[in-house]
Parts: C-alpha cells; structure tokens; sequence
C-alpha cells in the first residue's frame, strides 16, 4: 500500500517502534518521515545502527496500514505527531513520548494545564463521589482532567470534568477505534465529543494486558500532577503515580479508613511523600495555583443548605443525634427533621442503638 | 505546719514553681530540699536571683500542706523526686520536668518503654474501636500505654492496655486525688490498681484549663512516641503532639475519611510529617521494636474466622454482594450468609439497593 499520506507515514513509523533516539536521528537526517521510510538502507545505516536499519526496512501489516487509513479518513480523527504544533508540549520531556498520538477531540485540550486523577476500578461509591467532586473542583479552577477511562474512579474523574471548560482527556490502552472496557463506551463517545480521546496505539490494537502500565506514563506525562483517589495495593493507578514521580510531576492521594482496602494503596504513596489532601484547594495550593474559580465558591456556597451540612458533619461513621447536635449547633428538632428528610432521600440510614450513618 | 517528711518538702518546693535552672542550682548548693526551704535569704541570695528568693520564702498555704500531707500518708501514694531512682528517666530529657511527681501504682511502669496513644474526646465509636485495637497490640509488644484519661481516644487507650503486663499510664492534669472527667471515675480506679496514675499537681488541685495543655508535655515526654488515633482540628492532642515534635519523640497518626472532622486533625500531622500508620506493626517497626508477641499474633489468626474476615473486607463503605466475592473470593452463599449471621449481631445493615455497609 502507498504511503502517500504524512500522516500514515508518521503512523507506520510510530508501528515500527525504534528506540526513540534512533528515530530523533533519523528525523534530523532526513527531515521527514516519507524521506526515511524511502530511504535506501545504505543512506539509513550511516546514522543508525544495523538492527534499526532493519526495523525500518521491514514491511508493514498491510491490514494494520489500511485500517489505520480509513481511520485516518474521518476528519474527525487526528494523527498528531511530533512536529505537530498541538503535540502535547508536557509530553516531550517525559522521555519515550509516542512519535505518534491519535486523537479524536478538540485539539486545543492537548496545551492546556492539566491535572490526572485516577484509581481503582473496583472503588467504593465514596471513592467515586470524591473523584467526580474532586474533577469538578478543579476542572472548574481551568485544570483539564486526564484519566484512563477504567471503570470505577476513571470513569467518575471524567464525568466530574465533562461539562466545563477545561474537559477532559482520556488516553487510552488500546488503538482509537476501541473502547476498552466496553462498559465505558457511552462515556468514550461524550469524552470524544465534548473533551478528547487520545492513544499511542494504532487504530484496530486490542486490548493488551502490557500497553495498559505503559500507557499510564502518558496520563501522568499529560499533567503537572496525580491525584489517586482510592487505590488497593495492586492497583495500576500506583503506575501512574510512579511515573508521576519518575517525570517530576507531583503526587496527591486522599487518606481513608485504615479498614479499607481501597485506601491502602493510598496511604502508601503518603508514606512514600505523596502529599496528602482533604480537597479540591489542596491541590491547587501545592501547585501554586490560585483559588477555585468562583463558580465553584458558588456551588458550594449553594451546597451549604442545612440538610448538606448535616450531611457533612455526620462524617462516614455511625453517629447519635447529641454528637450532630454538638458539631452544628443546630437544636435537636431540626437535626431530627433533617435526619429524616435525608432517609427519604436514601442518603443516611438509621442504626440500632439511634445511631445514624450516611450511605 | 512543720515540713518534717522529706515527701513533703519536695511537694512543697514543687508548689513554689520555681524555674527549673534555679532549682537545679539550689539543689546543687544545698543538697536536700529541707535545706533548701529552711535557708535564710541571704544564703539562698548567693546562688539565686532575687525573685527566686522570694518565692522560695514565700509562705505556703497550709492547707494545701495539710491536703497533701494527708494524701501522703496513704502507704499506696508515692512522692517521686528528681532524687528518686524510679523518677521516669524519659522525663529527665524534656526540660521542665516536674520536681515530683504524685504517683498512685506501681513503681515499675515509671521506667518501661512506652507509647503515648491520645486523640479527640468526641470520638467515633470506629475511633474509640482503634484506640483500644492498637492499645491492645502494642502492649502486648510490651510498650506500656500513656494516656491522659479524658474521655474518647483516651479513656479506650487505657481500656484496651489494662490487663496486659506493659499496662498504661494516666497522666492527669488535677491533683492525684481528683478525677476528671467524674464520668471516668471507675476507670481511673482500675488504672491505680492495675497501672499507674500520675500528676504534676498538688492534691487538691481542681481542674484548671491551663493545666491541661501543660500536663500533655508529659504524656508525650514518657513515651517515645505519640499515637494520635482522631483528632479534630482543636483537639488537645495536637498540642501532645507538638511537645512529642519539640521532645525528639515520634508522631504517629491514624489516617481517615476526608469527610470525617475527626481525620482532619490527624491529616494535619501527617501534611506536617507525622507517620502515617495503618497497624500497630507500622508502629512498632518505625520505632525499630519487633513484631507483636505471639499472642497478638495468634488472636490475630483467630480473628480470621469467615464473618470477621468478611467484616475487615467490608471496610467502612456500602458494598455489594459482588464487590465481596470478589474481594474475598468466596462463593455468593457463603457470602450471604455470613451478612445475614454479622446482620443478627447487628454488625452489618442492609441498605436500598443492594449495598451492605458495617455499623
């Protein structure tokens, strides 16, 4: 098949994988990549070493190639490689950035100050509560939210941003043209719509257990920090935040019950130097970034009717109507008609012993 | 009233408050604390500034020397002096130790290894749960457990200590005889007999708030570290945990929901470098000690029975059936099961929707 596009030039390079010096090299030879992949491979070998030469001469998947073009066709779809001026600048000092990105959104999302917030897949309804709140916050204070669009905490870090101007960036494990879990395929297609989608790999790539960790170094890579919000032990959102930490990027992780499975891996990075925050301006405080825009100040001010505060004085464990009292101030007979008003709303429950507890 | 114990002429010296270089140096010229009060001005003026000597001939209420002559001559009360051998050699380092020390039980905890476990005293039944947990664990790893018998964190600390042969310490901030709050009497009484009850203040001293704060430089001063298991951002136990800072002594905090007033004082610490800790292995490995002793260890495998392996893998969050097979990997019966036997000792509630939460 011809290679008579830049763009399928630039991917079928990218598919070749070569170490990124060796490509930076060849870029600088022959200034183009239609030139180095035309190039006989005498004119390579004086800049590149023999098992290089090699990758570039040897021939491409035909398959791979035509479905990357018919990508390539939708003029929705962007190949965005390195001498693209809307290649995300963040990612050109993280070492390995992909030659190639392929992206479907706006491209003005890809230079903008952003921030990644990730987690488990399996969180708690907590967890996901923080993370939507959270992307909100500092979405509403201009930082884009990045994610992998993972079920569970990805999933509500993108919801939280899609609405507002900063949006959201979702960089995916596998080709453009796939969502991965297939759970998340409504959510791809607004993210694609109102924010963007972005992946290193070639359009038709299926889900693969290894591009996964690899793909993380790219949400980290997109931000100037990670926020985790809950983390087992083993979950691959302590990937991103090593690479976050390997880039030079901060790290952030929400505290949580010492009971809880989902704050482990948390509290892991705090003991490793994450720095531990309670909200929104938190992270903003240590990024040197000023306050959420007043839009957020709103909201919240607009969240603070009695019943939401009751909400968020009873804290997450049981508590008695004496301790409510206590911590608002409010007489016993509004804390008892708010109780009430939240059980019709399912938002607490009533214990045995009168005792009460969000849920 | 004559001072003929040297008992009470120790609790009398301590009643002037001298500064504690000036009470060094008298200490040093006249050897003895009687020799001390009976010197004439002049020769007290040789080694003293003037305001010194005032105080030292001030005369002393007589009768706060009846109350506590009185309270001395019960065989169960100790006066212990910087020239007692079972003064806590842990305090000798702090500055501004306590002259003497009024002590009711027995001798030996005054110079064991010990931890300080503090927190708020409006605390979460969770909270309180964790306070005796790691009370529990660390004496059975022989620290004794230091406390200041407030109510909350305080009063479960000593509760989960007693019993084991580390046992704990209340340091209070009345005079020995008083017991504050009154709600803690019975507890107190149990730590006289099987621990230690120690006060800087004469008998007959009242609760005074000022004394309270002062008092904590001990609690942290006898330890070599302080746990906090819950504070609010006011909580007492802050100031215990900056006298363990300006001490040399480590910072232990218990992390929580970013939703709880009860976490944010612990997650103040820890932003200003508290450890974080999760169990009390994580305690005792920072202050290089071993494992827990094989008792722990065994009523820990003990505890591993399916409904309370079941309860740990519930954490603190509403949880679905699904979530728990999966966390635990056991089949769905079992997992019914043991929620409905947790559900009749009222250790789980169902909640709309599916979800299980622990209460």
């Amino acid at each position: 098949m011809a290679l008579d596009s830049r763009s399928l030039q630039w991917a079928t390079l990218a598919h070749k994988a070569l170490p990124q010096r060796a490509l930076v090299t060849l870029l600088q030879a022959f200034d183009d990549p239609g030139a180095i992949l035309a190039a006989p491979a005498a004119q390579l070998a004086r800049h590149v070493p023999a098992d290089v030469v090699a990758a570039v001469a040897a021939p491409v998947d035909d398959n791979a190639l035509t479905a990357t073009q018919r990508w390539i066709d939708d003029p929705q779809h962007h190949v965005i490689a390195w001498d693209d001026g809307d290649y995300p600048r963040a990612l050109l000092d993280i070492g390995h950035a992909p030659p190639v990105l392929f992206y479907i959104g706006s491209r003005v999302l890809l230079n903008r100050p952003a921030l990644a917030i990730v987690g488990s897949r399996h969180a708690t309804p907590q967890g996901r509560t923080n993370a939507r709140e959270f992307a909100r916050a500092l979405a509403a204070a201009n930082l884009t939210i990045v994610s992998g669009l993972a079920l569970g905490i990805d999933a509500a870090a993108h919801e939280g941003a899609l609405g507002t101007e900063a949006s959201t960036l979702a960089v995916i494990g596998t080709g453009p043209d796939r969502v991965y879990p297939a759970r998340n395929r409504e959510l791809a297609q607004q993210i694609a719509q109102a924010g963007g989608l972005l992946s290193e790999f070639l359009p038709g790539t299926p889900p693969r257990k290894e591009n996964f960790p690899r793909r993380n170094r790219l949400i980290s890579g997109l931000a100037r920090g990670v926020l985790v919000v809950e983390a087992t032990l083993s979950s691959g959102s302590l990937i991103t935040a090593r690479w976050a930490g390997e880039q030079g990027r901060e790290v952030f992780a929400i505290p949580g019950s010492i009971h809880s499975p989902f704050a482990k891996g948390c509290h892991k990075l705090i003991r490793e130097g994450a720095k531990l925050v309670e909200t929104a301006q938190d992270v903003l405080d240590e990024l040197g970034l000023g306050s959420p825009s007043p839009t957020t100040r709103a909201s919240k001010t607009a969240a603070a009717a009695p019943e939401s505060e009751l909400l968020s004085m009873m804290g997450h464990d049981p508590v008695t109507i004496d301790a409510l009292i206590e911590r608002t101030g409010a007489p016993a007979e509004a804390i008892a008609a708010g109780l009430v008003r939240l059980e019709l709303d399912a938002l607490v429950c009533a214990l045995p012993g009168g005792y009460w507890q969000r849920q």
